[in-house]
C-alpha cells in the first residue's frame, strides 16, 4: 500500500521545505503547487484564481444550511469555491492512489483520513518565523518585525478558516496529527533526515 | 555532554512507558520515581507525602509577592512545598550531569532548559487514555468511562498548575516542545524503537 504523509504547517515554519526534502529523503512523490496547476487544467480558471481561493478564507461561501446568497456575483465565486476544493479533493486521492507521497496543505489529512496517513504539523515561534519569512522573500524587507509578524498571523488565520470550513475541525490542533514538529532554530535540512525514518 | 530527554505527558497518554523505553533503546539513564525517592530522603519527608506534592496542584503555596499566609499549618506546607521543589531542582540538574539521561515530568524540561534537552510531548485523545488507564490499574474497573475520562482530566489540570506555578509557562504548549507525539491507537514499544534515533 502506498505510504502518504501529510504536512500541516504554520506559514513561515518551514513546513513546505521539510516537505519536501522529506520526499527526496523517502523517493516519494511531492504535491504542492502541482495540485494548483492540475486543479487550473481541469477548471478553466486561471492557477493564479485558483491559488488566491485554496490559500484564502472562503469569505463569500457559506454552507447551504446556513441559505444561498442572493446576489449573482457571491454565488459564482462561492461556485468557483466550491469546484475548486471538489477538484482538489478528486487530485489528492488520485495522487494517493498513484504512488507513496507527501502533500503539503490543502486538508489533505483530512481527505485521505481512510488512507492512514502519518500527518505531521510543522511550527515554530513567532521571531523564528519572521527570521525564515525574511530570509526566503527579500521583497518583504520593507516591513518591520512586527508587521511581518501581523502578516503570518493573518495567512495562518486565513488558513485556519479555510481548513475550518472544508473539515469542520480546528486548524493546528495536535489531535489531528500524530506528530508536531517545532522548527524553532532547527535546521529543516537536518530535520528531514532526522524525521525521515519515521514516515517510512 | 551528556544527551538529555525530557517528556512531559497527558495522563494516559503512555508517556511514562514512551520514556522507559526510550532511556532502554538509547542505553540513558531513566529518572521517574527515583526522585521522589531521593527527595524522600534528603528532606526527611516520607516518600509519600512528596509523591502527593510533587503530582498536586500546589494549593496552599502562594508566591511570596502575593502576600504570606497567617495560618502557621498553611505556612508549613507551603515551606515543604518549597523545599521539595527546591530539592527536585538540585536533584534533576545532578542527574543530567552524571549521564546521558531521560526524565519523565517534573519540569525537567524548564528545569533543564540551559543544557539543551530533547523536550517530548505525548498526548493522545480521551478515548484512547481512558483504555490505557483501564488497562493499566484495574482497580479502577468500577469508574464509567465518563468518570474515569473526568479523573483524567483533574490530574491533568493539577499537572498544569503545577507546572504553571513553578515555570510561568503553559503546560502543555508545543512552543516548548521540539516534538509532541500523538499516542492514540499506537504500541509504545514500536513508537519508542520509532523515536529513538531522533533522541541520539
Amino acid at each position: 500500500m502506498n505510504k502518504i504523509v501529510t504536512v500541516g504547517r504554520e506559514f513561515g515554519s518551514g513546513g513546505r521545505e521539510l516537505g519536501r526534502r522529506l520526499a527526496e529523503e523517502l523517493g516519494y512523490a511531492y504535491y504542492d503547487k502541482e495540485i494548483v496547476t492540475e486543479i487550473a487544467k481541469r477548471t478553466d480558471l486561471s492557477e493564479q484564481y485558483v491559488q488566491q481561493i485554496v490559500e484564502r478564507k472562503p469569505l463569500v461561501l457559506y454552507p447551504i444550511h446556513v441559505g444561498r446568497s442572493f446576489y449573482p456575483a457571491l454565488d459564482a465565486a462561492a461556485e468557483h469555491n466550491a469546484a475548486v476544493y471538489s477538484q482538489q479533493h478528486e487530485i489528492i486521492r488520485e495522487m494517493a492512489d498513484k504512488s507513496s507521497c507527501v502533500i503539503v496543505g490543502r486538508c489533505a489529512d483530512y481527505i485521505l483520513r481512510d488512507r492512514d496517513p502519518l500527518r505531521l504539523f510543522v511550527y515554530a515561534d513567532t521571531e523564528s518565523k519572521v527570521a525564515r519569512c525574511r530570509a526566503k522573500a527579500p521583497e518583504q524587507e520593507h516591513l518591520s518585525d512586527r508587521k511581518l509578524a501581523r502578516m503570518i498571523r493573518k495567512i495562518d488565520s486565513e488558513r485556519a478558516h479555510y481548513y475550518y470550513f472544508y473539515t469542520g475541525r480546528k486548524w493546528g490542533d495536535p489531535l489531528n496529527f500524530d506528530l508536531c514538529v517545532n522548527t524553532t532554530h532547527t535546521e529543516i535540512k537536518a530535520l528531514a533526515k532526522a524525521i525521515a525514518p519515521l514516515c517510512r
